[in-house]
């Protein structure tokens, strides 16, 4: 099948997104001008970030446009170049996602490094979701030995990578999920404890989960969570904030009961998105390539089959469908 | 009148305290053993943050006890000594307030630097107001020339400090406080802009104020203002969390509408107390005493007269009826 559909934002969505909000168009014919290359994509990644590209605001990242194709994480075979740095049969990724075939400039796309790992690790842990959770628990939370680290979202793409990491590193972790199989995952992956956040009172299972308190919070949810972490935080707790999923899809305020310990506790809180440390990548493949190889940090996607199946795969984000990355094979 | 009387607290409040929660009660007859002194005040401080500790909680300071004299800042005259370090007659400033006069070992008490200003600016600017004023600008927000600073609270005895220290240090300055007549008096310190956070919208007067968005917030209120301070972050922003005073006497959650953008901005936010940087308190000094020696940084105070009105005075914090700081003369 070497169709050249590409998945385009029909509308933006109020609320919670459906699946009239996306449109299957061919987009073929795409001519491949020089210094420029074609890719046939193999995996696409869909990620809850996306969500706020859909919206027409000014962001970190420009707003999707209605009419013209969704971008994402992909990797992809170079099936045609006219430039000099590639050749076919490339492993490349890039951002040219939600479609079956990509066309641009050579410079937009990346070769793989030879590491020998499954090509849609570079949508994983040596991707996106591994780049935020590395450099967030590590630079910007500036974790360390011994620290005590509460993850949200433990289960998710970035989530289960920071599990990892953290324990890698000889950290304490704590991880919440919704519901007993992912928490059991989670505790496979290494995590201390694991706290499911549909049975029960979020503070009180942080609480008895820590009763220490904790030094560390890696955030890809708000609200709730937040809350219970502004709660429990030891003196000068460093929070990373990554994500807020509770909040990506509803216009309603978040409410924090917690949030005066601010101040008691000294809390640190910074908000980040892995691009800020581009210049690191270099460490980053370095140290998580490392622990890959040694099988410290193993991977777990949830696959989704074809073109057609990108924006129901996107829509499960929200309702907990994946547990570890969301992948689309092509 | 040289009473020794001394309040105490008599019952803890639930939500806003009120006078039936102090008890005036003679303190007299408390002997000075060897290495104590005894101070006559002549000016105690009454400050939000006594609030938190009316509370049966751990905090960073501990809880004041029902039935004991309450403790806060106060300055006072040495009247008898029974240590080598303190002669009657001495000006002292100390944590031994609420009460008309205070017996303590002598390293409780530290002698005003020689620097000519008024007895009272050891409570203001000089003392636990205007180095939470100093340390949360320059140290916890890294606030620094060409900045542009949105401090809330700004009529009060903290905020006003912040006005001047922000001015005087090359930035421009955004001040909110309660109605015309205390906006005013910020401009006069020097403010670039004010804003009245009694009328209308304070997201949409601030992003007047700010066209340009903010690059520091000093945090004395919480609640809306910390909200509009989310949502007019430029990038990078600094936000030191020096008091929540909307949140001291409620039970309520605090809600954001905006505290998502802490993420896209990259905002870095930071709970503080002064006494974390009382290793530096040399260079407050200097730089503070030059500041007012040189009329960069002028006070203000309000005054009630008697140790009858520290309740009252207190109290009042919570209702905008200081302008500067609040102090009880003796």
């Amino acid at each position: 099948m070497a169709g050249s559909r590409a998945w385009i934002l029909k509308s933006r969505p109020q609320g919670m997104p459906g699946l009239d909000n996306f449109e299957l168009r061919d987009g073929g014919g795409q001519e491949v001008a020089d210094g420029m290359i074609r890719v046939r994509n193999l995996w696409l990644s869909v990620d809850p970030y996306m969500r706020g590209r859909m919206n027409d605001v000014k962001s970190y990242v420009p707003a999707f446009e209605i009419g013209k194709p969704l971008e994402g994480g992909a990797v992809g075979k170079v099936v045609e170049s006219r430039s000099p740095h590639f050749r076919e049969g490339d492993t490349v990724f890039h951002m040219y996602g939600w479609r079956e075939e990509a066309v641009g400039p050579a410079e937009k796309f990346n070769k793989v490094p030879p590491l020998g790992v499954p090509d849609q690790q570079w949508l994983g842990n040596l991707g996106l979701t591994g780049a935020t959770a590395y450099f967030g628990l590590l630079r910007v939370a500036e974790a360390k030995e011994g620290d005590i680290v509460f993850v949200s979202a433990a289960a998710g793409a970035v989530g289960s990578a920071v599990v990892q990491i953290a324990k890698a590193k000889g950290m304490t972790v704590i991880g919440s999920a919704g519901g007993a199989e992912k928490c059991d995952w989670v505790r496979e992956l290494g995590a201390d404890e694991t706290i499911d956040y549909k049975s029960g009172s979020l503070v009180r299972s942080l609480m008895k989960a820590a009763p220490k308190g904790i030094d560390v919070y890696f955030d890809n949810v708000g609200g709730e969570h937040l809350d219970a972490a502004f709660a429990t935080a030891r003196n000068n707790a460093r929070f990373a904030i990554c994500g807020m999923i509770d909040a990506y899809n509803g216009g309603d305020p978040q409410s924090f009961r917690y949030i005066m310990r601010v101040i008691a506790a000294r809390i640190r809180m910074r908000g980040f998105i892995y691009t800020d440390f581009l210049p690191e990548m270099g460490d980053f493949y370095r140290d998580m390539g490392g622990c890959i190889a040694s099988g410290q940090v193993k991977s777990r996607e949830t696959v989704r089959e074809g073109i057609e199946a990108a924006p129901q795969a996107f829509l499960d984000l929200f309702t907990g469908g994946n547990t570890g990355k969301m992948l689309v094979r092509l």
